[in-house]
């Protein structure tokens, strides 16, 4: 057994505490890694307080992890020690079903495994990158493309490729339209994205309070969904909404905004079901979807992608004891855009 | 003007009454169309009742209609006297839309004309197929294929091409499963529309009373929805749902049987929204959707599609003096699969 550095809570309502936790030895396709960076998700939060259910304690979350390849098992192929590498929000899957052999791993018919609260192969109980290290198989571990540092690198395994996928699958390119609701940790990688892509890309906020950063991050426009006007000139402009907040919207206003065979994505997801009007669709022949993270080559593509095009998150690097702070802030959505824990600071107090 | 006999309902609760309507002079581009046979669709009694919201009375439903051209206007190109034709749902549009640039009249921005219960470019109130004769744009006409009955062909202008536009737009084909929700007379067209191309269909329905018949008709497998063994048998399996049916269903039930990247299509609309669970569509990337009819040149098409596949809906002809016993028939889904007037017989007492 290999033992880690970790921060984790006991309860759902515990502040986090050092503690050391096992990592299993290495098989031989595994890799170990040395994190160096890891973001923090508000799926981390939901997670942890029991929001989506009951979970095992002590928990350690984080699925936005990078760092470097520190030992490699007797079979592994892909990497090499020394290599830079990332993890995200899944560390194994079947493999055999047919969501698994198109390579949407997340998709898989027989559940993946979640990086943290799941268990895995070896009927342990995975967890996260708020620690030291991690070991994975080869086959989910994503290389992090020179130029590109690790601590930006970090946010785009959960955030970057949660919308990066979506957009890629519904098409956003030039010529098209695409409005991005919420303008948070997902909601500003979405923004830079599409822009990248060529699209139009309009941002649906609460406020006008982000508008300045939201133009700034590729935005062509930016409207407050405040102002019910917004709703009537917006009336059938889009071809693609990728809305990031789960929290309970009016879901009909919002579908009322798409073009022709236009389609709103849900990538998050509220507790309540959202009650559709019908007519909302078919008139104009809407689609309403739901998409989560991506594969583990369309993670890949992504951090490609993103290397190639300059395309990085906004982060603030906080230290391992700033993580309950950071959270306080995600929760009341004060931060720009995305928390990533040094983790080279994960030991002290 | 032009006199026509016609049945007409004066009131929500009315029967049908034998009465006059006058039709519209022929503008250049207009054609007269002997109404042969009318279909009877639910839309007609939901419309007549003031289930959609208050209409105009006295109000003359139908809009299945199949009949032959007896005179035309002076700038017609595309009809001439003697040709058999067809109308479907709408009778205009305003052609200038972007939906309408791309044959999408149905989905006219400016919305398209209704052939009953809408107001046309010339202010006047549309009246429907239950009547001797009509007057439409040329652009609006469909012609019936050779070797096609006009009675079979009048349900083809609702019922047919409102299932077998959303077959196509999302690929029912061979290898795809697809589902049809509901055995009625958009379902059983459903069915065999997609047999016809190729897919292995599923009649989903509340029973198994209608079965023999959904397995002649061209269904694969048939199941009763009552059974709740169905759903956890089917779970995840369905490339396309044809969700016929008008009536609140629960629609997370539903999209449980959908397959990675699958949609449910909505062709009919309950008047109360539906709870979507965002957890229904995320975990395989599903969409909900919604279809309407489809355009001209679509119907065009479908018509010459089922000519040349030898596809016919199952009628059951009736004069026009039956309507109000056939329309209480619909009600209780006691049709297979299709009623059709025999407008020859429009003014027997």
């Amino acid at each position: 057994m290999i033992t880690a550095n970790a921060r984790a809570v006991f309860s759902s309502e515990d502040s986090f505490k050092l503690t050391t936790i096992e990592r299993r030895d290495l098989k031989p396709h595994d890799v170990l890694i040395e994190i160096k960076y890891a973001g923090i998700c508000h799926s981390d939060i939901h997670t942890a307080r029991g929001d989506w259910g009951p979970v095992n304690y002590p928990l350690v979350p984080g699925h936005e992890i990078a760092g470097i390849v520190t030992q490699v098992g007797s079979e592994v192929t892909k990497y090499a020690v020394g290599d830079r590498v990332g993890v995200g929000c899944m560390v194994d899957s079947c493999g055999e079903c047919d969501p698994c052999h198109k390579g949407e791993e997340q998709y898989c018919l027989n559940g993946n495994t979640g990086t943290y609260a799941a268990i895995d192969r070896y009927g342990q109980y995975t967890q996260g990158g708020y620690s030291t290290h991690i070991v994975v198989t080869e086959d989910f571990v994503v290389r992090i493309p020179d130029g590109m540092e690790l601590d930006v690198a970090a946010p785009l395994l959960c955030a970057g490729i949660t919308t990066y996928s979506p957009l890629r699958h519904w098409g956003a390119a030039p010529g098209k339209k695409v409005a991005v609701v919420g303008l948070g940790g997902l909601g500003h990688m979405a923004v830079k994205l599409a822009h990248a892509m060529g699209a139009e890309v309009t941002v649906l906020s609460q406020t006008l309070k982000k508008k300045e950063d939201g133009l700034k991050l590729g935005a062509d426009h930016y409207y407050a969904t405040s102002d019910s006007e917004t709703f009537t000139k917006l009336a059938g402009s889009f071809d693609l909404i990728i809305n990031t907040v789960s929290a309970k919207i009016d879901i009909n206003a919002y579908l009322s905004l798409l073009a022709l065979d236009g389609t709103l994505v849900n990538v998050g997801a509220p507790a309540e079901p959202l009650p559709v009007q019908v007519f909302s669709l078919i008139p104009h022949r809407r689609s309403f979807a739901g998409s989560m993270i991506g594969g583990i080559r369309e993670t890949q593509e992504m951090l490609d992608y993103c290397a190639e095009n300059q395309i990085a998150p906004e982060i603030e690097v906080i230290s391992a004891k700033q993580i309950d702070e950071a959270w306080e802030r995600v929760l009341a959505s004060d931060v720009r855009y995305r928390f990533v824990i040094d983790i080279s600071t994960m030991g002290n107090e």
